[in-house]
């Protein structure tokens, strides 16, 4: 029951330049890597320094067991561990445990996330795919050797718990092994990603993963997301406000009412709210704006769909609809065929993925048990690992005749999915939550867009728009709101058609912001095509580019966009914050003020002012 | 992969009156009910009217796969589901997914506990105990059949996320069974316990797992449990101080400090702040109070105990201490010889057992991982889902030799718990979360302490103490402040000795909820006494009793102790709250107030009231 595996496992393979694949007793038939859909990026590789194969396997060790598979992997004390996709919580990893459930509602901070990715980075400089869709847990370090325990009873006291953050972080940090918990597998390939830099790993992963994605300037654009119930018409006297109020918007969503049926979803244009789908959808693109359509992936029992879909579907059901099987060639053919004739000629030209990470946690049950079989032989809890990557590709394929750069919007993801034209997004509304999925996401080749919705005052309007705009997909979200948000931030009073006092200067204020993010569009084009071909990520965690300097390792409310802008969000009731400069010279936005590199200070940054820094470009 | 058992189980065997056994598969070597240490209390089954044996085994379908083991019950939409164990933060479980994890940091309403139990019952009247030491999820009609759907789509709108809750409930209960999903199991023994009412299913368990408990007068009486700092001459001087204010304390409890190490814990008095434990004890014992004494089952590296323990031990650590194997003889031999000729004999009446659950899943880890190996057998999950029980029952072999009625406190339980004489308590420290402690907690054989420690302010106090003085132990906590509560609510102003003004009326206001507890404890002994042969629990959710009421289901803030009174508990904010009378007809605690049962009043209950009621016995 016990048995331990050979301490030295299966010879490391090269599988791509950096890339070492390493196998550990029998792996599952259904993981990340073997329903893959897309391939790597090879060319991608030439541009990265060599790889430097200093990863200590020998220390690798796997072991089966009644629950599942262990494996067991070196860590130092002073390594910083960072990703694990979307974490909202925290970013930092090392000295914690971290249990990686796909959960739509992460409240607490144990690494239950909409997308969690079993891919860890160092700042060693190295990365770890644990290729598996199950609810892996890590302990990275949480746990002194039995062996030093004595040592350790002699040399320290336990600092109390009201010590200060960082001792309480290093006091966590006592083991030298990084454990990796696996339910159900009685095996588990590994991919190691080298560096040389931390950066170089994650570039590796991202290619591994297929590169990065290139997006369209209008893509990049602002999304504005109208009321659930609006017709048509509704939407064009919205789009004719938004214009008049010279707002720069450039795509407009539909939440559920578009359909005759959802929850679960017909998949079919309510023809009394969208008598002309493709009119409707025409009209909007003289304006200038792109349609994007809300939906999940559960169909409802009687529509045209669930007839097709036939018998590849999960023997459970989600909010009453049929779960379509999207990981056998059949579901997935039929699901796509549907989308590619159905909708996307009307001119659809995006998607949003809802609900398809794992709401059972909720009051009511919002998706499929994990205990639910599927005719391509995944369960539930495998499914729910690889939905949101698969969902995003069934939309891929369901697309592909229509030009590139679109840019949809995916409540879940998983491992692998740096090249799919997504940014995720949550129901929970913290701001300060939503600034670390920005730091946090594209560590593991993801993006997050922190959606605006209804506020508790113009000031927190304005903050959480500049949080945006300086993300990779600015949305404003106003699914239950009649009026835009800048009109009146309260939610029953915007539907009671109450004008709040400042809303002139909000919607000022709101325009601004816009138009500064269309200024911004152009350079971020440019960052994410140096994405797609590099796997660099556009947004990303300061310590990825200095990994060597440890004050960066703890920030998670300031994040890089590109090579040369560092963003600094500020949340309602701050007017000031502290700001950790890393090397360089930094400019603030729109400014003269100039602040030096390696050093924390408190910066006053007004509702008006931007919060973001621009590093000064040493000459070359 | 996915081979269905047989859908007809082996057949039920009864192995007391009214309990059957269904064997599914191939169980587990390691169960609550295979490693117990309780034996049932047959006498007790005689006085329960004879079970009718109509529970449909037929609809029992078992199923293994990769996962683990699944399993499915007949489900009725009208059924009330409790039980569960400890839960904070709802009672009511049909509609519900229920994932049983041992966390000692339970935030979210996902069946997470202190004190999970893998037993239900319904307002049918029949409960079942599945017997798992896993992290079991159970469905409680959560999903609608597939066949149904099409059905449910024609007939019913979904409400909408702001529909009432009542409707919110009603619309999640749609399937017609219960899913149990257990992992790494291979099969399960089930316990269906028969009633013919709810009540005489719990009572069926309760003496299925040995009984209730009976207390003595002093054990019911309320704690005080001084600063985790104190020498034996601060208590002492603490203790003259409570006899001066007149305040009814039985027993005083020392936290960590007592020992030469804690964190881990060395289980060694420490002789500098406790020179003379034995004459320590003696004096509080002449003031007639008993000695709790606070410890954890993690064991410092250095210590005698360490040394004697050698290798039953688990391979992974805790706090950076051993963790004794309590389910191997020699582990237990050895901490329960430890206890008995080390500590007993100083005269300590009972322990407090912290850390006993699962604390991994905060910032630092706080217990061993689940992956740990036991020479037992056991793994980490199973030991988080039994070392609750097997701890308490090492404390109970310890204290073997001295008089029975002691109550010991427990921050973990498990299944087959009922005779076990232990309150459980959390640091979580929600007052509305403790007050549903004490509905749910009754449910599954468990006692609960809602202790209270500082508070926002005198009202904040009084309400919790009211709560603490109507529960099975009051304990007034004071660890981290000097003095008590009552001279000061805010901690760190009461370590400074700063007084607050309104000190005099709280001393007044606490001194009569003491005397309260001490007049009330003769009604409690009898209850308990009771639940010793009975198996009914002296603290109960109103449903045990009138199950057919459907207005006491969702009531999770009011509760039975015993046959004649009924707790309506306020937090502070409250003067007035809506409580509903069952059947029957209530006196207000100290007043002539009488109200109608099978009604709901909202009542003013001011801060001087004790929110108790009395019921109208009827005439013989």
């Amino acid at each position: 029951m016990m048995n331990e595996i050979d301490s030295t496992p299966q010879r490391p393979v090269e599988v791509v330049p950096g890339v070492f694949k390493v196998t550990l007793g029998h792996p599952e038939r259904i993981t990340p890597v073997s329903v893959r859909r897309s391939t790597p990026l090879l060319s991608g590789f030439n541009s990265l320094p060599p790889a430097r194969n200093d990863y200590n396997y020998s220390k690798v060790i796997a072991r089966p067991s009644d629950r599942g598979f262990h494996v067991s992997l070196p860590f130092d004390r002073d390594e910083g561990i960072f990703g694990l996709g979307l974490q909202l919580k925290s970013c930092l990893h090392s000295g914690r445990k971290r249990h990686l459930r796909v959960n739509a509602d992460p409240l607490v901070d144990t690494g239950d996330s909409h997308a969690p990715v079993p891919f860890f980075l160092s700042t060693v400089g190295y990365g770890v795919l644990v290729d598996t869709a199950r609810y892996v847990s890590f302990y990275f370090g949480t746990h002194a050797p039995l062996h030093e325990l004595s040592h350790r009873a002699r040399v320290k006291h336990r600092p109390v718990a009201d010590a200060g953050s960082e001792a309480l972080y290093r006091s966590s940090v006592i083991g030298d092994t990084i454990a990796i918990d696996i339910p159900a597998a009685q095996g588990v390939d590994l991919y190691v990603f080298l560096g040389p830099t931390m950066m170089n790993a994650l570039q590796r992963y991202n290619l591994f993963s297929g590169g990065g994605v290139a997006l369209s300037a209008t893509a990049l654009g602002t999304q504005y997301r109208c009321h659930a119930d609006s017709s048509a018409e509704d939407v064009l006297a919205l789009v004719t406000l938004l214009k008049h109020q010279e707002m720069d918007i450039s795509s407009i969503g539909l939440e559920p009412g578009w359909q005759t049926h959802f929850y679960p979803n017909s998949f079919e244009w309510n023809l009394q709210r969208f008598p002309k789908p493709s009119e409707f959808v025409s009209s909007l693109a003289r304006r200038g704006l792109e349609l994007n359509l809300w939906e999940n992936a559960f169909v409802h029992p009687d529509c045209q769909l669930a007839a097709e879909l036939g018998t590849s579907i999960g023997d459970q059901p989600a909010t009453d609809g049929l779960v379509p099987d999207l990981l056998s060639s059949q579901g997935r053919d039929v699901f796509v065929r549907h989308h590619r004739t159905k909708l996307v000629p009307s001119g659809v030209r995006s998607f949003k993925l809802d609900e398809c990470d794992n709401g059972d946690f909720l009051p009511a049950a919002w998706s499929f048990p994990e205990h639910t079989r599927f005719p391509s032989g995944a369960d539930g809890e495998q499914m729910h690992c690889l939905l949101g990557v698969h969902y995003q590709h069934a939309t891929k394929d369901a697309l592909r005749e229509t030009p590139p750069g679109w840019f949809g919007l995916a409540r879940s993801s998983g491992a692998l999915a740096a090249s799919l034209p997504f940014a995720l997004y949550s129901d929970l509304y913290d701001h300060r939550d939503f600034i670390r999925g920005l730091v946090s996401a594209g560590c593991s080749g993801l993006l997050w867009t922190p959606e605006v919705r209804d506020a508790t005052c113009t000031e927190d309007l304005i903050r959480r728009l500049q949080t945006a705009v300086l993300s990779p997909l600015p949305v404003i979200n106003a699914w239950y709101i009649r009026n835009p948000p800048w009109f009146q931030t309260d939610a029953a009073k915007n539907n009671d058609g109450i004008t709040m006092a400042d809303s002139q200067e909000a919607m000022t204020q709101v325009r601004e912001l816009l138009r500064f993010r269309k200024s911004f569009v152009p350079y971020l084009e440019q960052a994410f095509n140096h994405y797609r071909t590099t796997g660099k990520p556009p947004f990303r965690a300061l310590v990825l580019d200095w990994p060597s300097d440890p004050s960066t390792w703890q920030i998670d409310d300031q994040y890089l966009i590109g090579d040369r802008f560092m963003a600094t969000p500020l949340t309602e009731g701050q007017i000031r914050r502290t700001i950790y400069f890393p090397e360089g010279r930094w400019t603030l936005y729109g400014t003269e003020s100039v602040f030096e590199g390696r050093q924390s200070t408190s910066v006053k940054l007004p509702l008006a002012q931007l919060p973001l820094f621009q590093r000064e470009v040493s000459p070359p």
